[in-house]
């Protein structure tokens, strides 16, 4: 399969300038590997979202109880999402460490890395088999022997890699320590299949070992993130790198590539977009024999029964849409994520991947009206950790500015103070939005349609406000001859941000 | 909405050096537009795609026939697929040219979008009502009022981004006739909203007539493609623009971005082969009763019941994933996308969003042996139709190679030879197992999975024999002093197929 015999070498590859790169490629049979790292982000971030379907889907018809057996179901489909999210964001986290190595791909590589793709799709399944039959050790031996078969595809990319080192990344090209750095990093690669092995062959006899193996295998990058976290914290930080000079390791405690972070969330809340209009199509479109006898033939009235659904609808949209462009803006500042980000980011984008159950919860309203405090309380739950987790990625890139953020937003000032308001917008009009369902439950759905409808205006209100507040400090600044120090600016941050916050809550 | 009273203006923004580019955004609140444009294509083309899962949910019960209104069922689901697809492409496109104006975003126009991108997802709706109630003008009338108002969203922008010029792009912030462009452009916007207007006039008396107006709408741009195609055939073909100085006009006719095409294609696959794995995991999980009674617990033998389901997704699988190889490689050699070739590539896509279909129609054997043969043949026509697009992709690029491939490529060779053979896969193997269906109707289902799983391997062959005769010709070449010149590489072409199309069928 890595075929080593019959391509041909090109020793000279790194000697040319760059400006003939691409003739240059064309003629080795390489290509940039771009497209297919936004191939493989856009498919791994539909595959960790997806899975919130069959959770939405869970119809309670209205003659039915929502009963243990139905509490049950739903219990189990929600821990498949959580899981399959999770493990997917980890297989996801591997593939971008992979291809730091990996800086170009020929079409082994692409052929290579669709197999990787296929086996990481049956994931999910795995988990359903678990999480539907608990006592069966089958779901974690078929688990474990898809983790292990991503590791063998892993192993095959690196060593094919590495014995056409032209296909390595530039920095790892004219290294001098490749076989050092070859065996290192499949040490890396291999060390979460051999775990899986071992929970293979404990599932044939003692399972309850293999899911704590498992467990394990999913929490490794995450533990060992906050282990070196902690260490620093303990030790006193090393000298952070210079911003202009990007040092290459392949550790797994280098920040992620932040371009890799943001294709993976655009494609979770694309996907969350569109699997809100995908049940408005499927479900709210009227019989027309209904029409016929109920509505004496008008579509008008027909659809007037579905205005709650439309309402919705439009809520969950601009909720999504207003979510990614938070998310949107908070990374226009960071110029890397580190582990902490990435971690709060997953959180964040684990939510979000839960707002179609929010849209389902609130567009129910209109056929169980009991429930329905309990529903808004859900919903508000789901948009406040989306929201307050991307608030803590801003606080996070703060605490490391100098090495997560770009350069014109280190020194704070009215910035800052724009970013802070943009990210407290949501948790704050959720949290008030369920502090109104506590007081006024009786008009808890109308409160949470205020809410959802409220917060773009608050949005175009808070630009507004912004710019007013800049001019009147261009204003200010123009009247007097010195502009304010870098440090001054910082520490009139959450004056500002207490200016804006009443506008926008 | 445009708020120009408060926004400080930066006329001296294009003067500064391309280094403090960033800096200069951050302070004057303006951002690159690459990843809201990402956001968008992945949007727009999961909403394109998601509208075949209806199509594919349409349950036929096994007691049920498959009758009239089951047909009419199926049908209209398929009706609304396909104008779905269609009308998001050409929204699509628009986008596409008004994001080649409009250079850089800041807030205000990333907020802009979103409101677009929302009214663009009720397009879908908008087209279930159509189909289910054909006598009802309601739905016409809902679509004109979807195409005005993102007309009046898209003019907002443009006014938007011609009242702030440091906002549009790099070619026309420095041209002189900005007022013109202006008028040029909002004229190129507003004219499908206009005929809307008059369609949904129409449709208040005469809804026949809105109909007509609508269409001409949706293909008013292949129209005049081709008319202008035409033209250029007639009339003698200008002299291409040189490759090396991108010409910026603001026609419809002017070919799109190559990264857009791109970026809205992975989309596609992306989904499609996602939408695949949602099946797997909400139908194929056996039912713990089931089980129990059937199986006597035994899930293993159960899990076997499901073997034909798995053996479809892997096939389908290796399907999209190759599709997409195969338009990853096409993609490489090209530098942009011509009129033609991008129709081409959303017809080939349609049929690619058309793959779910054929998956569900495999994995259907097991309930439904009866109407195999047509399924099988279904299927078949569905991948073939997916690859023959994409071939002609090819030979409409290389029917202008000067000003549509990469410098690399243009001379023909054994790159010629090897894109026209991994094109030529998929329609010859789908061709083939279409006529061997013909020939052995009992085994049909037979043929299909092996024509599907033999595929991949067909790839990696293909690949090892064309680095065999790379070799050996670089061995005839190191015998003879001189080069081949270029022409007669090029004519060389069909030889070099014909030598490796047998391999490969």
């Amino acid at each position: 399969m890595s075929g080593p015999q019959v391509m041909e070498q090109a020793p000279d590859a790194q000697e040319d300038p760059p400006l003939c790169r691409r003739d240059e490629d064309a003629k080795e049979g390489t290509q940039s590997s771009h497209r297919m790292l936004g191939f493989s982000d856009a498919l791994l971030s539909i595959i960790a979202t997806v899975m919130i379907l069959p959770v939405t889907h869970t119809e309670i018809s209205p003659g039915q109880d929502f009963d243990r057996s139905m509490q049950k179901l739903l219990a189990t489909r929600i821990a498949v999402y959580l899981m399959t999210f999770l493990i997917v964001t980890v297989a996801w986290a591997a593939h971008a460490r992979l291809f730091q190595v990996v800086g170009k791909i020929d079409d082994t590589l692409a052929l290579l890395n669709l197999a990787c793709m296929m086996t990481i799709t049956l994931l999910p399944y795995t988990f359903s088999l678990m999480v539907t039959f608990p006592d069966v050790p089958l779901g974690i031996f078929l688990f474990c022997v898809c983790v292990i078969a991503i590791g063998a595809v892993q192993a095959l990319i690196i060593g094919y890699a590495f014995h056409f080192p032209h296909l390595l990344s530039p920095q790892l090209r004219s290294s001098t320590h490749r076989t050092v750095t070859r065996q290192h990093i499949l040490l890396l690669v291999l060390r979460g299949p051999a775990l899986c092995f071992a929970a293979a062959v404990f599932s044939l006899f003692f399972f309850p070992m293999s899911y704590l193996l498992m467990v394990t295998i999913i929490f490794l990058p995450y533990i060992s993130k906050a282990s070196s976290w902690c260490r620093d914290r303990l030790m006193g930080r090393r000298q952070p790198p210079d911003h202009s000079v990007e040092i290459f390791t392949f550790d797994l405690h280098e920040p992620l590539s932040k371009e890799r972070v943001e294709a993976f969330s655009d494609g979770v809340y694309a996907i969350v977009a569109t699997l809100l209009i995908l049940d408005i199509c499927e479900d709210n479109v009227p019989d027309p024999k209904d029409v016929k006898e109920k509505f004496h033939s008008s579509l008008v009235a027909a659809l007037g029964e579905y205005g709650p659904h439309f309402l919705a609808y439009f809520g969950s949209f601009a909720t999504v849409g207003l979510l990614w462009f938070a998310h949107h803006s908070l990374f226009l500042h960071v110029r890397k994520a580190t582990q902490v980000m990435g971690l709060l980011n997953t959180l964040s984008l684990a939510f979000v991947g839960g707002l179609p159950l929010a849209y389902q919860q609130t567009s129910a309203f209109a056929r169980q009206p009991r429930d329905e405090l309990e529903r808004v309380r859900v919903s508000c739950a789901i948009i406040f950790f989306a929201s307050i987790f991307q608030f803590a990625i801003w606080t996070a890139a703060l605490l490391h500015q100098t090495e997560t953020l770009q350069p014109a937003v280190r020194f704070g000032g009215q910035e800052h103070a724009f970013m802070f308001a943009k990210l407290a917008l949501y948790p704050c009009a959720s949290l008030l939005a369920f502090a109104a369902t506590c007081l006024l439950s009786r008009f808890s759905t109308a409160i949470f349609h205020l809410m959802q409808i409220s917060v773009p205006f608050a949005f175009l209100l808070l630009r507004l406000l912004v710019r007013l507040a800049l001019a009147a400090l261009r204003g200010l600044q123009s009247l007097r001859p010195a502009h304010l120090p870098p440090g001054r600016a910082s520490e009139s941050e959450p004056d500002a941000q207490a200016q804006l916050l009443p506008a926008s809550c």
